[in-house]
């Protein structure tokens, strides 16, 4: 519950009704497409709406009218969101998400029965992927269709379009810079920040809070307001994030232990680590980071090494100083409305303490 | 050159001035960025322009003013084309698309000249496989953007987004029912009926005609009629592409030849001939069909399969009733334009002989 409306539940209750409707249209193109909203409900289900929250009160921030049809456009992030996960999946062929298997994984498993009563063995994995491709395109059409069939006005969609098109480039460009940074084995603090921020801040908190602003006619000032708290904001939850991906609980995190360091994913955590570290701590690192078949010594050997090279502490330092600079702007923004004020408040805790 | 005005060309200065502009954006965000905006120059150049093409006249059979911006807004056909083609050749990995690598082997080889320099690895093919995910996804999104930035007014824009919103929708089903036909390892002429209408025929010529007749103010009278023309001149088109996959010039496909038999593509003219061939015939097809290591030899002997079982013959008659029955609705359609009922006569001409 955030504040005075419980957007998480309205949000499902959006992606739902709208799922239903695509449903209904699949079905006439054949039963076979059953498979695929099935599978976009299930990606859509659960996780903790924070875009859609963001988008939410960026609305009312903006003095929006809450009986319009907010909850429905907020849910287009959601979408998106969720196209942007499984295509992520398919890249860094990961297993688990949200602790169910990942997209591309549960359609091989669905190929593998239907070989299994055929007899013909076919390439379930191929299917896997190819079917986990075409939902994450789904889900990216469909964010867009449900943005501009929410209901809301001409002039306020073309308004938040040009929001929507921005976070949408900029996501998978970030995506981009993250496949080049993992591709060239090395860490380097300047890619990783731009990873940071294109591939998350600006997507799950500065943009939705814009596209709700621009939704509500919110002026340019109070635009550049929301920046000033989304994407400091924005960086201090995906360096929380980060540090999770490494010492989080599986039971939280919905992924195995320590499952960043097998990825060999270029946090800002490594990259500080690799500028910092003994060059002893620094061969073992070499060793050990990126394998896929790390235990859990060799684990908690690397973490070991981003407590020691004080990686760990200068990324809590910079999440709390990030947060504060955000809520310092948070302070001083023009805000039409106080419950939105507080919601924002509560938000910015929730996003980077992750206890949501 | 259609009719009075040179299409292609049109389509080619609109997509070029759009990724210029995109070009600029990405820049802020890293010069890595070039990569994606220059393998999206390359896989949006060439090709016929169909779908923009019909989307174009579709415009003016509607009466719409030709000093409207209905080139942009037609080019986001295809930009939405290319990123089906960009992630069907990952799905299918085919390693060429119009005599040129494919996009994800393009990426590959740029990652493995990146790796030669740095002495570090890393994974050629993976960086592949990601990158053209997302050149994908960026010309999905460019799509939407290059329609509702195109200049129409939004009374238009609402008008045509939601046949925009179907085409996006259909097409995607349409590989997934394509996937699902791949992976069945049986030939139904219920499923490839359902691929070819889905994947290609509704996709190519009904839905760019609906979008370009929409932006003008099309009556639903004028939609319908254009489908009687679009929906069985689209099955025609499909069906020459699938004679042509199998005994086409690959001087002219810009595919090696019989490259569909090799991939073992479940297409109507396969359905045919499985339904018809002889015992004999079809032992010997079940081995030689979708092995991707098929010799001249063998490929000669799957053609002489589809030759004799008279599929090659059935597939010509349904392309002659199916442009008879387009052209037939074409003279009975209400269009507002005469330069539009000779361009789309031509058009039909070129979509079915493929000699454009």
């Amino acid at each position: 519950m955030d504040g005075d409306v419980d957007v998480p539940a309205g949000i499902q209750r959006a992606l739902s009704a709208f799922l239903d409707r695509q449903e209904q249209r699949l079905a006439a193109i054949g039963p076979e497409l059953t498979e695929q909203v099935q599978a976009a409900r299930d990606a859509t289900s659960g996780g903790k709406r924070l875009r859609p929250s963001f988008c939410y009160w960026g609305f009312r921030a903006a003095g929006g009218d809450p009986a319009l049809p907010i909850l429905p456009a907020a849910a287009s992030l959601e979408m998106l969101h969720v196209s942007a996960l499984v295509h992520d999946d398919v890249m860094d062929s990961s297993d688990v998400r949200r602790g169910a298997p990942a997209a591309h994984r549960r359609f091989e498993a669905l190929q593998r029965e239907r070989a299994e009563k055929s007899g013909y063995g076919g390439d379930p994995v191929g299917f896997g992927v190819g079917a986990a491709i075409l939902l994450g395109d789904l889900c990216l059409i469909w964010a867009d269709e449900l943005l501009h069939t929410s209901g809301f006005d001409a002039a306020a969609l073309a308004r938040a379009e040009q929001y929507f098109d921005a976070v949408r480039v900029e996501v998978t460009a970030g995506q981009y810079l993250d496949l080049v940074a993992q591709a060239s084995g090395e860490s380097d603090m300047d890619l990783a920040l731009r990873v940071l921020r294109y591939k998350s801040a600006t997507y799950t908190i500065e943009r939705p809070l814009h596209i709700g602003a621009a939704l509500a006619g919110g002026d340019a000032h109070l635009i550049s307001a929301l920046s000033g708290y989304g994407l400091p904001l924005g960086e201090a939850f995906q360096l929380r994030d980060d540090l999770l991906g490494v010492f989080g609980d599986p039971a939280l995190t919905g992924k195995p232990a320590g499952d960043d360091l097998r990825e060999g994913k270029r946090t800002v955590l490594i990259a500080y680590a690799v500028d910092h570290a003994s060059e002893a701590q620094l061969v073992e690192f070499d060793r050990l980071f990126g394998r896929p078949d790390l235990d859990d010594d060799e684990i908690q050997l690397l973490r070991e090494i981003l407590q020691d090279s004080r990686a760990v502490q200068a990324c809590e330092d910079l999440i709390t100083d990030r947060t504060e600079d955000a809520l310092d702007a948070l302070d001083r923004a023009p805000l039409a409305d106080d419950a939105a004020r507080k919601a924002l408040t509560d938000l910015a805790v929730a996003a980077t303490s992750r206890v949501v």
